[in-house]
């Protein structure tokens, strides 16, 4: 089944030819219900809608108790990638981004789709986590219409269900639980079947999913709350369909559903107003979330928005061209939160950005290196607040760890992988599965970083010599002046500890006119 | 070799038996060169030193590159302990503490040496972590002698090299360095070889180790520094057997004695003044540390203390009997560091303690458990500075990994266990494997803890009606009132699935009056 919703005159299923290209931006959602593309173009700043393109894919029903993806589910995704490749042809592809969320975030075997994708599908995808997906959620509420005070924003999806809580453009709680429609059809109500007990075990089980953020959620507070998503749509139809209310849902209208729905013993017998056939399955799942939640969180009402995650995502890059930048953010309130000793952070970026760019040509590193590289040597001292000894363990598993608002699941363990081993051994058996990132360039970013880190121990301004680099494959000559290392005794035996360190990834640094170190006897 | 020196006129070998039991107190050091023993009573407040036992073990040259402990240290270190076990009859076993360093902090197979260890010394071994080793020394020398100003502290030992800077009492800095006059031995001067190469490489290598601590060292500064441990000693000794200077080390004597050292192709021809037979194998290895500090650190003179570790031991017993306690002190600081909602953790201390009370007489824990659970309510959600989800995996990351004064690793292990699964599944394949404390107690103390959370989760004062325990054998039966179980479904769903977590230590919670959960179909 194809939505397609023709929004500007201009638009129609091969969008992308009538436009300059350069203006066109697209966001694509493999979201563990329906795929979702969003074509727009910027003008005067603002997003101007022109295409979309909805298709079922129920990828989260192809999750078997091991987390691992059926082969069916990734051939009914691929066909559809396919498809979307078809419609985005004549867009560029830096003016395409595509997030992957919950199923793809909790399957296994997730790479192995991923890899597959690439063969019909000329854009990488970005696995993004639970909480960055609540984030876009509510950019795309909060672009969508102005609200003068504090939103909620739910978003009941196929695998999980997003909540956020923010003021204008700014996000104050951001969540993500594991329960979604499709999944919880699959726990709750196999083949179709619904009872008394088995709504009554959906709810219970999605307000002990809410109890750990009943409190902040509640303190918080809002004056609106708004409901995104198919499954909300469906119930805010049934509500208008019979007339209850205009366009609010209540609590007292879910009641009335739950009765309505609990008269029937399969699913497919339902015969509602507003209630869809493809809808039917997800109705009974969805609706216990959702009593679940006002119930949990107290919600009044609820109003419908036709926003979600991909046009939170067309509305941060086209921010992003108005020079904002998310990631700079996240990475800033680290250095904050973490009292980082930005002085060394800075000699560390300077060393890191010289040296890449003596190497950047000769080892052909994408531009996108030289912020990442920025970025790491903000953070790579923030484990410091648990243990100065180890250090690189304790910045690697903040940076593992944390919500990093604007980095994809990717981009995010490439930058605790380059923290983690940014000095000591190097044990290439623990580098993240990268999808996005090759294994050759992970390595040459890594001797980058190292060797930046390792020429700034001594924490001084007035420290290093003009560098003199030559990069070959796997190996780098680094020249230091004679009259410099012969000061630098604890620098150079460093230097030749390093060479070691570097033999894991099979890297050899050169420093001509440094001593070899003999083992004598 | 023994050394037995009388400090007071009572003290002889079995100084125990001349004193009221109830005022001594002893302090055993199981070091990486030498144990030592010490034996004090508390004279209006005041410590005094009776009798002090030093025997020669080596522990850490039975480490291999594997870190395993060979068969033959571990019989000499157990052949010292018997001998100790025999001088401390008569005082009592709380009046005793013994502290494991370097070695069996390393050592992959230590538990099989605390294990041996029980059969022949009745006392519990306690292993800790460089950073608490530096803070005893710290310790030992402040209450040695007075000094109004910044003080540095060096100690090297056998296996580690101990860093502090501090004022009066108060440690700034603490540092421990995997450098030892043992370990340097086998590694640079094996056989007892001498070359000017060796001596370089120990050197560079100290150096290198030091690098990371010698800007924070250099910045926070000192007046005096303060050296203590036998190799120090003995260069001291060598310093004044020449008479160089009346009582300070400076660099240019060790310079001096270097040049005479490098004189020599093995440590065995060493014949200087000051320097013993059993030192000979350890100035080299020890002074190439000494220096590797002097030159790092920019340490001008340094003079010699007779105190160390188990003398820090010794103060801080006496203090802790004047209810000064560093624990408690330790978890405050980390309450504070990581903005603890302090609301609720007192919430769960008391519900803990409540069960606790309950349970203990049928359990017949220890009433240490008491502030263990004290300790772990207060931060078991530390780890929301990290992320709100998976917060027990997070906090109990920075409990495992922290420097937390007065804990010894068992116990600092112990916290991190309790904290790490107050939660969700547990693993009892992922505990630490203790020695201080028994599985079963473990087990209970986590149920104890478990459940003091799950009935806070509301977060709110007036919720918990009166609590009902019984405990038997694997088993815990909660009596909740029925009128107010019909209120909390979702509590009542939480203690379902605590049921079933539970099962994973073969435990039984038992709920009456509360449905079990029927799977239907």
């Amino acid at each position: 089944m194809t939505h397609l919703t023709p929004i500007a005159s201009s638009a129609s299923a091969s969008a992308a030819d009538a436009i300059p290209a350069a203006e066109l931006i697209a966001a694509v959602d493999l979201g563990s219900n329906s795929f979702h593309l969003v074509i727009a173009r910027i003008v005067d700043g603002a997003l101007q809608l022109l295409h979309r393109e909805k298709q079922k894919v129920q990828l989260a029903d192809g999750l078997d108790d091991q987390q691992m993806l059926s082969d069916e589910a990734m051939a009914r995704g691929l066909n559809v990638l396919a498809q979307f490749a078809d419609t985005l042809k004549g867009v560029p592809p830096s003016a395409v981004r595509v997030i992957a969320t919950y199923t793809l975030r909790r399957a296994k075997n997730a790479n192995s789709f991923l890899h597959k994708a690439k063969t019909v599908f000329p854009f990488p995808i970005e696995v993004i986590s639970g909480q960055e997906e609540a984030r876009f959620i509510y950019q795309g509420v909060a672009h969508f219409e102005h609200y003068a005070d504090q939103r909620l924003v739910m978003d009941i999806g196929g695998g999980s269900t997003e909540f956020a809580i923010g003021i204008d453009f700014q996000p104050l709680k951001l969540a993500s639980r594991n329960m979604g429609c499709v999944s919880y059809a699959k726990q709750f109500f196999a083949r179709g079947k619904i009872s008394d007990k088995r709504f009554e075990r959906a709810v219970l089980q999605a307000e002990q999913e809410l109890e750990n953020i009943v409190n902040a959620y509640r303190s918080t507070g809002w004056q609106q709350a708004v409901g995104t998503s198919g499954t909300i749509k469906t119930i805010k139809d049934i509500v208008t369909g019979f007339g209850w209310h205009p366009h609010c849902i209540e609590l007292e209208h879910l009641l009335k559903i739950k009765e309505l729905v609990l008269t029937v013993d399969s699913c497919e017998l339902l015969d509602l107003p507003g209630l869809t056939d493809d809808r039917k399955l997800l109705l009974a799942p969805g609706l216990a979330i959702l009593i679940a939640a006002f119930q949990m969180l107290g919600i009044e009402q609820m109003v419908y928005v036709d926003a979600a995650l991909r046009e939170g995502v067309l509305y941060e890059m086209s921010d992003r061209l108005q020079h904002q930048d998310i990631k700079s953010h996240t990475i800033q309130s680290l250095v904050k939160r973490y009292a980082v000793d930005v002085a060394q952070a800075r000699r560390v970026q300077t060393t890191a950005l010289e040296i890449f760019s003596q190497v950047q040509e000769r080892w052909q590193l994408h531009d996108n290196w030289q912020q990442l590289l920025s970025f790491a040597s903000a953070v790579f001292e923030i484990g410091l607040q648990i243990n100065s000894s180890s250090v690189q363990r304790h910045s690697a598993y903040i940076l593992y760890n944390a919500n990093l608002p604007g980095f994809n699941q990717e981009q995010q363990q490439l930058l605790g992988c380059l923290v983690r081993f940014h000095r000591r051994k190097i044990k290439p058996e623990d580098f993240p599965d990268f999808y996005l990132y090759t294994a050759q360039d992970l390595c040459y970013a890594l001797v980058i970083f190292r060797l930046a880190i390792l020429l700034n121990q001594k924490r001084r301004d007035d420290m290093l010599p003009q560098l003199q680099l030559t990069a070959s494959d796997h190996a780098l000559q680094l020249q230091l002046p004679e009259h410099w290392t012969e000061q630098q005794t604890v620098l150079v035996a460093d230097l030749i500890t390093e060479q070691q360190f570097l033999k894991r990834i099979d890297f050899t640094l050169e420093c001509p006119g440094v001593p070899k170190d003999v083992i004598e006897d």
